[in-house]
């Protein structure tokens, strides 16, 4: 894809963060299954397993736990790769790029210098206002808040 | 996509066809609107509107005519193009990667030398086997089978 979609206020929702280490080490942190596990989902979970294929077509796939045994399956497939500046992963295709039975969103990603550091976007992509709504209902600003706070604690430390 | 997924005979339907023109002139056939507006619906229908933008999360939109003015149309997003070798298409994504609210299928088209010409195939994957079942229902094997006859005519005359 050579041209981002602009965020639309009615079906998308949309974070940022700054961090003050380079696009290279944030990019690390988000595509190496041994970083990703350590924040991508909201403390106290954790991610017992991640399966990264880092390709168009491959598979983004990432098991949360709680600690009471609880799982969550969160199953991706990326589409587009661009290193240290973007990427963008669904739902609404499997791995290999086989429509799911369960689509909600396409999230694209991007980092961007600024300054000595990154900033970071996440952008949460829905097939309609109902859908962004609910998505919005069902907590994205903390819950994608909070693993975004803790991607740029974490890359700090690695 | 580097490697491609090998069709599920409980999902997916195939057709494949021979012809004696190269994958290049086949290519251009299946790539560019003027050429596909030609042959891409069984006739008597025909396509008066047609739009590609051959990229990875680009538009594949075709209007079909009936010659009473039925229309129907088809969008579809571009996720894997390989020149001369494979397009994968889908309609589970709008163009720019957007959640689709009609999602069906995901067509894979490859091109392959078949000594002085050319083996083409095409693959629809579906969500399930009910899913695949349906599209074999609606008519996938003629549907699907006159417009690859169609196209197999059309190339020897570009």
């Amino acid at each position: 894809m050579t041209r981002l979609p602009k965020p639309d206020p009615k079906l998308d929702l949309v974070l940022e963060r700054t961090v003050d280490v380079p696009p290279e080490l944030v990019w690390k942190a988000w595509t190496m299954p041994e970083h990703v596990a350590q924040w991508f989902t909201p403390k106290p979970w954790h991610i017992p397993e991640c399966e990264i294929d880092l390709r168009p077509g491959g598979i983004f796939r990432t098991v949360m736990q709680s600690p009471e045994g609880e799982q969550a399956i969160n199953l991706f497939c990326y589409l587009d790769i661009v290193p240290n500046e973007r990427l963008v992963w669904t739902n609404a295709l499997l791995p290999g790029y086989r429509p799911s039975s369960q689509p909600f969103i396409t999230a694209i990603t991007t980092f961007e210098p600024h300054g000595n550091g990154t900033k970071y976007t996440a952008m949460a992509m829905h097939v309609d206002e109902a859908t962004r709504q609910k998505h919005e209902d069902m907590g994205f600003y903390d819950g994608w808040g909070t693993v975004l706070d803790q991607v740029r604690d974490y890359v700090k430390t690695i």
